[in-house]
This record gives structure tokens, sequence and C-alpha cells, in this order.
């Protein structure tokens, strides 16, 4: 299996992007940018860090943590100094670290837009976890803070610099398996502890859809290259206590300009949902699982073109590529735009769970 | 392979069946029951006359057609007397013909509620192609006719006799894979000849979804063996032309009682969708293909638990469980009332189409 990795091309997704003369390069560490991760969670713990370890472009320069326990094992098991602990109160005197390049959010999401904004205001290059804020407007005052700082801005889309789901785009975009009629999408899973912040509507501002619906979401634009002008949605609770303030499990429609068309489920209720059917005019493409951190499995309708590649650690693609991007002034595809053309859908299908009727997609 | 064959095991659907009492078979042809096919199109000249000839409880007994040609040839090809070759004008002389116990209607959709009544007081059993009608007052006439001739009325759902479906129902009933969660279910094709009579609505009632969206609907009854009591659903259309009168491309949600949701695509514009993926909370089963006339190919998320069976005839399987259940005096699962089922959602998927809102589904 021969590894390959290609840009997305955007033929239809408009990239607007802040000018490149803008966003000349400042790296005070050339060759590897360095990170700070705000928010030592899980997700940064098990994943970010790990990965920090094996990027080229990338590397950990500090970390910011409400908990002044979690910044002392970081310190011992990453060699970071003291100064380079950063609490949420001295959190923005960042902006005089220069080792640091780029801040990555990886916050509950209600945090998002107040992070990437102190953030940019430091003069820091930002990458921001999805989905990237609760509401559109939420999205454009970040972008509008980033261009006035003239800094980046990403967004955690993992499954956007995967080898799978990249050569899945080029079946798309080359017509390999004719034109693209129809995409199945899905990602869920049964969550655990009752207590977490995922289940808390003032921290995660919504529920299954915001933290791994956008991933089904997302696999149906990427793949069509289109923005959808409608959906339509059910929502569907059977434990309303536990997802007392959440969303539980949400089914939506998606109508796109050139007639294709989406079905997408998300929830917390089940594990085993998560992947995309994409069915062309000549055949048929997938991947179940798609969206995790691994293990992703490709199939097609045509035995003589796999859908395979070796595994490379996600995170690893999307920071490495992010450095990439500023150290090279070149477009980054899963910029602020992108996490905003998600929240305006995200947005349709809640008002649509409200309303009873189809919704019109916002504009960006 | 083990072929298995087995009832469908009603938990939820109830069998609202004419009193046993009242169906007492009169088989004029002791073994094998007399059909008589009415309509004489691609149906019943490719696919249920062949199976005619490899029956074992159901024979070619007569047919009825309004082209006198056609009756030249059936006479030639299956050896039937000219007085076996009936047209609509004396259709209703098949009250007296001994030899003719079934009379299978393989009309165009918007005539069957008018031959299932007038076979039913001809005295005679009637098996009615899907979808059974155009709305369901015409299900509910066609029903009332039959109970009040005390005769016998089944709906030409093939599916619901075929091993591939009647496994995936033993997996949902008996939890093989858990609790049934979601189902996504699809039937389309890219359809032909634009002068056909399924594509204009006075003839076929609807488009895509009547024509072979039931059988996704079907398969999301059946396997969940629940009625849906919510849809939402979106129509698009590309050729505004070709199809002025029908649909071309719907999808819909629905909302079960247990919780249970399922997402489904029809369309008359691409084929490759034909097929159902059930997800249950140990794993996941399906079928794709899964709803034309052969080649069934199922899979399971667990390779110890296959879903693969030889090839039957499914009208041969219909055709003779129908005679079956006449002969032996039992209940046919897919009766009148399932037909009528099937009817009350697709009337409320028109529903939504037309409202643009969630819409319940009526009751039998």
């Amino acid at each position: 299996m021969e590894m390959q990795r290609r840009p997305f091309i955007r033929t239809t997704l408009g990239a607007s992007l802040v000018p490149l003369a803008a966003r000349a390069a400042e790296t005070t560490t050339p060759g590897k940018l360095g990170w700070a991760l705000v928010g030592l969670g899980s997700l940064s713990t098990n994943q970010i860090a790990p990965a920090l370890q094996m990027t080229t472009r990338s590397k950990l320069a500090a970390v910011v943590t409400g908990t002044p326990g979690k910044g002392v094992k970081w310190r011992e098991k990453y060699g970071l100094p003291a100064e380079k602990i950063y609490n949420y109160e001295n959190f923005d005197t960042i902006a005089n670290d220069p080792d640091v390049d780029v801040v990555y959010i990886v916050l509950p999401n209600s945090m998002h837009r107040e992070f990437v904004i102190r953030a940019a205001k430091a003069g820091k290059h930002v990458f921001c976890e999805k989905p990237m804020a609760n509401t559109p407007d939420e999205c454009r005052e970040m972008i509008a803070a980033c261009a006035a700082a003239k800094r980046r801005l990403g967004i955690g889309y993992r499954c956007q610099f995967e080898a799978h789901h990249l050569e899945a785009v080029r079946f798309a975009r080359e017509k390999v398996f004719g034109d693209l009629q129809h995409i199945d999408a899905g990602f869920g899973f049964a969550i655990g502890d009752p207590t977490q912040w995922r289940l808390r509507k003032k921290l995660a501002g919504g529920g299954a859809l915001m933290d791994v619906g956008v991933y089904a979401l997302q696999a149906c634009r990427y793949l069509s290259g289109e923005e959808p002008v409608e959906v339509s949605a059910i929502e569907t609770k059977t434990d309303p206590v536990k997802f007392a303030e959440v969303d539980e499990t949400i089914n939506w429609l998606m109508r796109f300009p050139s007639g294709l068309t989406a079905k997408c489920l998300t929830t917390y209720r089940f594990s085993g949902c998560e992947g995309f059917t994409a069915y062309g005019s000549k055949g048929r493409f997938g991947m179940q699982p798609a969206f995790g951190y691994g293990n992703f499995k490709g199939w097609t309708s045509n035995p003589e073109i796999p859908l395979a590649f070796p595994h490379v650690d996600h995170f690893l693609a999307e920071m490495d590529e992010f450095s990439r991007a500023i150290i090279e002034d070149k477009p980054f595809v899963a910029d602020g735009t992108e996490g905003l053309r998600d929240m305006l859908v995200l947005d349709a299908v809640y008002r649509s769970v409200a309303s009873g009727k189809k919704e019109s997609v916002g504009k960006v």
C-alpha cells in the first residue's frame, strides 16, 4: 500500500483566508514551532502531548492549566521549565514568551471563544479543538480577532489530514466512482461518566451533535465539496435524566446545491456507528471506522481500487500541517472559516430540531 | 451454509387478520392452487410466470390482459386453453372459473384498488403487488372488500420470505447484536424510459418512494418490529422534466417508540444504493444488495456469524407461502394490514415533503 498524501482540492468551498502577506511567519524556534497546550484533560494528556513527541515541525513549549498538580506532573514528564507552566490568571503574559508560537485550545467548547481571542491578542497563532465554538457569531468573533492580530487560526479537524479521508476526497473530486449522489454518515458512542462536562450545556454548548456529529457533517462537506443549503432533523431522547441538558441522538438530512443529498446520525447512546458511505453514479466507497483516533478501515465497490493506508498519528499530522502552513506562509484548509461553515450547519440542525421544520443554512 | 427459513416473529406488529374460520380453504385443485395473473408486463413475463413453473403449491391457471397479442403468446408459451385468457371486460366472469383460486394483481399501482376489489367480489383470494395502493383509504377499502368476501389478501413483499431477510429479523429479535438502535436503509435505481407508467402520477400514484422506497421502509419495520410514529422528509429533484409528475429522490427520517431511529433514501436518479445497515448495541449487520431479484449479499460485524444463504426465487417463495397459508388456513404475514401500515408511513413522508415539517404517522 502506498501512502498517499494530497492536499484537499477546494473547488467549491472557497477558502476565505486572511491575506497571506499579513500572516508572515515569525518563528522564534526555526525548524520547529513551539506549541502551548491550554487545558490538560484527557485529549491533551493521551493524544496531543504524545503526538508532540513525534512531530517534526512542532514541539511542546508550554502548558496552561488551572490545576497546579497537573503542572508539576507535566514539568516532570516533559522536562518543561517552571515558567512554561501557565495558569488561567497569568495566561495573557504568554504574549511575552518567545518560545510559544502557537496556542492550542483544548478546553470545553464554551471556553473556545474566550481563549482563542485572548491567544490572538497575545500575538500567538491559534489552533482550536472542534467544535470551533457554540454559535456562528462566536466563530465570527474568533475569526475577526485572529485577523485583527494578523495571526493564523486553525481548527482541529484531524481527518482532513488523514490519508484515507484524503484519498476518499480524491475519489469524489476525480469522479473515480462517478458523480457523487448521496452520502450516509454517522458518528456516535455510548457516553460513560454522567458527570462529565460534555453533558453540561453550559460547558459543551450541545451534546452528541456538537461533539461527534460534526465529524459526520465534515465528511459530507469535504467529500461533496459543497455547502448544504437546507437541513431537516429529528431528535430522540431515551434517557432524559442523563441527557437533561444536551442532545442524546439526532438524525438529520441535508440537501446540497448539485442535488446531492446526505443523511446523518449522531448519538451518545450507542457505539458502532462511525463512518460514511459515499454513493457515486458508478460505484460506492466508504469507511468504518472513520473518525476515531485510529483503526480506520476503508472499502470501495471495486476490489481493484482499495482505500487502505498505514496509520499515522492524526494529531501529529494536523499540528505539523498547521506549523508548516505558518512557516511556509501557505493556506491551511481547516481554518476558522471552515469551522464557521460547520457551525452554520449545526446551528440549522438545532433550529430544525426546535422548529420541527426544514431550516436553511446561514451564510458565512 | 444452512438454509434457514423462519416465520417472522411478530411481537409488536399486531396481525389483524380476518378470523381464521372465515377463510376456510376451498381449493379446487388439490395440491396446487391455480393463480391468475392480471397484467402481463415485464414483472409477470420475466419473473412471476417463470417462478410459477417452479412452484410446488401454486400453478399458472389463467391470465388477464388488455392486449390480445400477448394472450396468444402466453397461450403458446404456457399451454393455456383459450378460455383462460381473460381481458379487462370479461374479467369478472373469472368468478365462474373453478381453476382459479388466487388472482395476482400485477397492474400499475393506481389500478390495484379496483382490481383487488373486483377479484374479491369474484370470490377469489387476492395477491397484490406492492405498493398496495395509492392511499391508506384505498388500502382500507381493499382489506374490507376481501374480508366481506371472506377471501385472503396478500401483498407482494418478496423479502419477507427470503432467507437473508428472515435471518436478519432473527438477529434483531434475538438480540444477536444487542438491542437494535438504528437502521440505515435505501433503495434506488437510475430509471430509464421516460415514457413508462412509473413516471405518470395517474398510474403510479408516486415515484421512487412508492416503487422502491417501500422496500427500505419495509426493512426498517420488520427489522425493528415497531411502527414509526414520526417522520421527516426532504425531496430533491434534479430533472424536473422527467420527474414532472412524481418524486425523483426522497430522504426521510423515522422515529420509533423504543427510541430506535432510521434514515432512508429512495431515488430514481442513480443505482447502487440498495440495502440496509442495522446498528445494534453489540454490533452491526446488513445487506447490500438487499431488495432486487437476487444477488443478495449479507454481512455482519462478527466474522463468526455469517449472513449468507443460497438464492431461492423470491416470487416462487412468496406465492407458495401464500398458497400454503390458504391451503393450511394459517396466517400470512404480508397481509393487507401490512400493506396499509406501509402506506400510512409513505403518506406521512409525502405529507412531510409537502409541509416541510415533521409529520405523525396515521393509525390503522
